[in-house]
């Protein structure tokens, strides 16, 4: 069994050495060569690592509502939120800002109503006139007639709050035993915020809010699942999705105007995978003319929903066939699943072969062996949210994440959030301090950090000229991050 | 984007059935060509996890302590019980038989001595008069002495038992907590059944009973990581680790005859990891002598003990480099861990570069792509064990163990059960459960138990005669069974 050495089989300790160093040249970031003021930037992140993995309550191994304090007091998030992060390629419309502003500036806007569901959800309408009554629900009332009957409003504010957002205080594992009883609270949840803004005047300042949000945490560039919603007027009055597209157009314009630094937002239209067939190629349809019509803001489309409840894609097959001239990117939700071996658990496989540009989650790609060389050999990335998955019940440890493995052999994939507002993250800091310290522990550097905002920009759906420059502006501002923080 | 098909970009249906099909054929088993018998089995088994899967209370979800009543009542389960499972290569000598039988049997035997040490754990010592009293320990009390003083004798077994085992029926996230208290709580049991299984005559009955359960549960071969320690007599007398490993042989020869389709056992010599590098050099020159002395029954060597908190390999390596004409294979133990990028987690690749036979668990594995290869490539198989490594807190939903993965890219790799009797299993086949049900899916078939059965006489310690020899005598039991069962 003993081979090699002269005498003694002590193995060589330079060949061990090189084996390591290979090992941590693999993983994403492994090979970039850091300049001086990274390495020590670098050095001083590995001690504060290594601080932080001999907590008892080491943060990553813990649901992320009881963690989320105890990330907030880590210099790591401290570090991860000054950085410049690029892009956030999977984010959901009505998840970008805190529910705080939701209800304390939203909710007190006059002409308000709200009324509370058969299951104690809540649903909001705004209206220049008593609105009709919805089935399974209380009458609606206005909201300020009803915070001028109540002695305490901050019990009332807290109760709508809790019902716009997953996080709570209890314990979660109580609160959400199981997947359907999350993903249930999941829908219930987005229901009840849906009234609030898709009025339009509450929509385009709820997305330039959503912006702010994200530019403050240095994330300088967004691509947008969006629903393209009818928005409503007080009168009742709506508008097409052509005119919410140009809305996020006009918002973001006006916000990059403000804030001469954010590269921009590209939006992926999303519909539910619950439709029929026939809706499905309507949708498709109609995101094929929005692409015509707005090239520079229409990055392609994408199919949303629980994936274990919903139909695969491979049911959707015609309708998301095009026709070759036809110019529609896909951005795939696929592999969001723990099944194995079901016509869900296709959906990966299905993806690629739909020519998906990125992959939204891949959670189950380990899994796939066929899917995963192909998502690498063609560079299709995952979009990968830790924090997401953790609250959907895919993981309790992120330890234990698959994306730590792809991580360790630098497979193509960013670092998203998701729904940040449902699960009481805000940007990307939180997940990045998720995969930086969980699913890296001790081994993901600088370079690893760097490589995934990079990522950010080389995966998205920008131009090769549009590419050039969003990085050239990432490129200052982390030269600025890395010249203030290393000592 | 969008290219290839006539006039419509439709995936072909014929090479998605193809890349389906070679990832079916990529994983553990996948290559088997199976029989008409075989593949009724496979399609009755098909359905059986249909319906499992759909089960609220799926078992692989859960932890093992509340999944065991329902596993035992699962018709998968009850299949695997009779499935030859070929050998189990990851056994550890003192938790080979249901604590039951402990308490029942041996501590009903005469001079039995008990004690409580300050922290409630209690020891025993078989002795022809009162012992001398342990540090940190309540003065011996002969057992039979008090049972007669007790009304409610079953309190007390039922409570002595609960000292042997990890297993309870309370919520296993309550009693343990964490990593630490689970591993405090494992080490005290051990220290526990120590002076109840050292002692020789219990011991030899203790072994024929392990090979008893075993081959109950259809295991045909064993490979038990042995302390081999200092078996003592009732006059305070003790008999040599040489001894220990003649008694092992002498009731293994006993229970073959017994059972003449019990292939065997052979010992792999393990020491703590605690030791220092002194007392590790002596013990591998002692390792050394044995498998002289007993080629046949000595397999090699292995350090037992928490990895995290113990030291590193690489901190023993003077010690374990041997001159090149001296054989002793190593087992060892390395990647039970979910720390990254720490000295300890380079136990993967130090046990490599000391040309390991196998390596005992390797959780870590898929975060160390160097390593990965190296065993993948060299053919050096993980000893996966899934309860174990639940119980022991590296993860929860045995769907996201790392060796679901690995299942998916045929990996070397065998099912083994680490200490059954302390996580309330028995056997091999509640792991095989969790392995085949929880890591494969739907996806995993009947190929690939018949695969991990093989993979466990492959990659055996025998020599390539006895593995033909061993080969041929589960095939004959193998086609037993799947003729008994396929209809
Ligand atoms: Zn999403
Ligand atoms: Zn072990």
């Amino acid at each position: 069994y003993l081979t090699g050495g002269l005498s003694m089989s002590i193995p060589d300790p330079k060949h061990r050495e090189a084996l390591i160093k290979l090992e941590t040249s693999m993983q994403t970031g492994g090979q970039l060569v850091l300049n001086d003021a990274e390495r020590r930037l670098d050095s001083l992140l590995f001690t504060m690592k290594q601080n932080e993995i001999v907590r008892p309550d080491f943060p990553p191994t813990m649901h992320f509502f009881k963690a989320r304090h105890l990330i907030r007091t880590s210099p790591i998030f401290t570090l991860l939120k000054k950085m410049p992060k690029g892009g956030a390629l999977h984010v959901h419309d009505f998840s970008m800002v805190d529910v705080e502003w939701l209800v304390k500036n939203v909710t007190y806007r006059s002409q308000c109503y709200i009324c509370v569901t058969d299951k104690q959800s809540i649903r909001f309408i705004f209206s220049s006139q008593l609105p009709k009554p919805l089935p399974h629900c209380s009458p609606w009332t206005l909201l300020e007639n009803l915070r001028a009957k109540m002695i305490n409003i901050t019990d009332l504010d807290n109760s709508i709050m809790g019902n716009l957002t997953l996080f709570t205080d209890e314990d979660p594992e109580t609160v959400y035993p199981s997947q359907d009883v999350v993903w249930d609270r999941f829908e219930q949840t987005f229901l009840a915020l849906w009234g609030l803004v898709t009025y339009a005047p509450v929509f385009r300042d709820y997305y330039y809010q959503g912006l702010t949000q994200f530019y403050m945490d240095n994330v300088m560039y967004l691509e947008l699942r969006a629903l393209l919603p009818e928005l409503y007027e007080l009168d009742g009055s709506t508008h097409d999705a052509a005119w919410t597209l140009k809305t996020y157009q006009n918002v973001t314009r006006q916000f990059t105007a403000d804030h001469p630094d954010f590269y921009g937002t590209r939006i992926i239209f999303t519909v539910h995978r619950g439709v029929n067939i026939t809706t499905m190629k309507g949708v498709v349809e109609k995101a094929v003319k929005l692409r015509r019509d707005f090239p520079d803001v229409m990055a392609g489309f994408d199919l949303v929903g629980r994936e274990d409840r919903g139909r695969p894609l491979w049911y959707f097959r015609e309708a998301l066939s095009l026709p070759k001239n036809v110019i529609l990117p896909f951005f795939f939700h696929a592999g969001e699943t723990d099944l194995e071996g079901t016509e869900v658990d296709q959906n990966l496989l299905d993806a690629l072969l739909f020519n998906t540009s990125r992959i939204g989650h891949g959670f189950a790609l380990p899994r796939h062996p066929v899917a995963k060389n192909i998502s690498r050999k063609r560079g299709v990335a995952l979009e990968v949210c830790p924090i997401s998955n953790q609250v959907l019940k895919l993981v309790n440890d992120m330890r234990n994440h698959p994306a730590a493995a792809l991580m360790s052999e630098n497979h193509p994939m960013v670092i998203s959030s998701d729904d940040p507002a449902m699960f009481g993250a805000c940007g990307l800091s939180y997940d990045f301090y998720e995969a930086f310290v969980g699913f890296g522990g001790l081994r993901s550097n600088l370079g690893t950090l760097k490589q995934l905002a990079m990522n950010s920009i080389k995966y998205s759906s920008l131009t090769p000229e549009q590419q050039k420059k969003a990085l050239a502006l990432w490129q200052r501002r982390w030269d600025e991050f890395v010249s203030n923080n290393a000592f």
